[in-house]
């Protein structure tokens, strides 16, 4: 995976931003019109002074006396992550996990559309989840192309993972991965992969509670 | 968020092993039976003097002249993180996403016991999801308590999440949440909460896949 920049902010910061725009939303769902770094810091669990540096490389970020306007700052970091740009995104593997998502995560919210998903069990094929219809994915590198699919998530068994990436690649168009399963991928350098094993989360709670770190 | 080092390994130290420890896993299932850092490197997706750093900080990792014994590695590495003690842990909300962690995450494998499961809708109260009995969220305390439950996973609406969670804290005994909800939680400071709001996961990877970081 290549490391580097974009649009002068670090992927740390692209990260932080992501997780600061859902803590300001939920903050206005409170009816609460304007936050100081300092109340941010504590909700997200870092330091005001780390607030001030990632919002500091924002444009118009409705500082005012003690703190933010809400409203404005959600504007900027929206701007600053390109979420009003329309990302094509299919899910691959429709179990639980992956039906989970194509019905709970508000994608169009966050300036992506959910526009494929993908199966190999003939009781999922051509059935509705979240509003879209899952195809076979023998057709996978047909639709991805023809749909201009960008991004896709992998909820698929560990045995099938691999296979399925190398039909992505061979498709062409598709930039990012996002990883469920607990294989790693192989992939050309000009795709990023990300890994959520989700028992890695567990192993890392486990840990950190059981020293209290 | 408490800060800290345990062991003598960071968090970011800690996060990486629990990684490494899943390679190592694939590395063996393809009937490889040593690694070196750079091939570790190469698949993690960082580099090698970062992984020997990680690595070192390990007792008895099995290195060899150009590399690592696998399956010494992974023993150090799951003595570091105690993955052999046993952690008591509960899923709270069994919708799908909820369903599908307990059906498909390999807790006993990496020391963990899934003991308990907890929803408030009649439909699934009393059914068994990976082996466990769903049980009526109304019991939760008295429950969190009689199973000695350690760490809860959150899985509920994001309306609800903040109350469950006020139980738990109420119940005793609960160390570490992970929190899949898209709402950010109140908890005393010897809690530790891992936000995994999918969402942020999705904006992150369409930010840098567009811009190729």
């Amino acid at each position: 995976m290549k490391k580097g920049k974009a649009r002068g902010i670090s992927r740390p910061t692209a990260e932080r931003l992501s997780e600061y725009l859902l803590i300001l939303e939920q903050h206005l769902f409170c009816g609460k019109e304007t936050i100081s770094s300092k109340e941010l810091a504590d909700v997200y669990g870092n330091t005001p002074s780390q607030v001030r540096q990632d919002l500091f490389q924002l444009e118009k970020t409705g500082r005012i006396r003690h703190g933010y306007n809400v409203n404005t700052l959600k504007t900027a970091i929206r701007n600053k992550l390109g979420l009003e740009n329309t990302t094509n995104l299919a899910i691959i593997g429709c179990g639980k996990l992956g039906s989970a998502i194509a019905e709970h995560v508000p994608f169009s919210s966050y300036g992506m559309n959910l526009v494929a998903l993908f199966d190999s069990h003939k009781s999922l094929i051509g059935k509705k989840i979240g509003g879209v219809v899952v195809e076979n994915v023998a057709d996978l590198e047909k639709s991805v192309r023809k749909m201009k699919i960008s991004i896709a998530t992998l909820c698929v068994p560990p045995s099938a993972a691999q296979e399925v990436v190398d039909k992505l690649v061979s498709a062409g168009g598709v930039r990012g991965i996002l990883n469920y399963t607990q294989r790693r991928l192989k992939v050309p350098d000009s795709i990023v992969v990300r890994d959520r094993q989700i028992v890695c989360s567990f192993m890392q709670l486990a840990f950190f509670s059981n020293q209290g770190i």
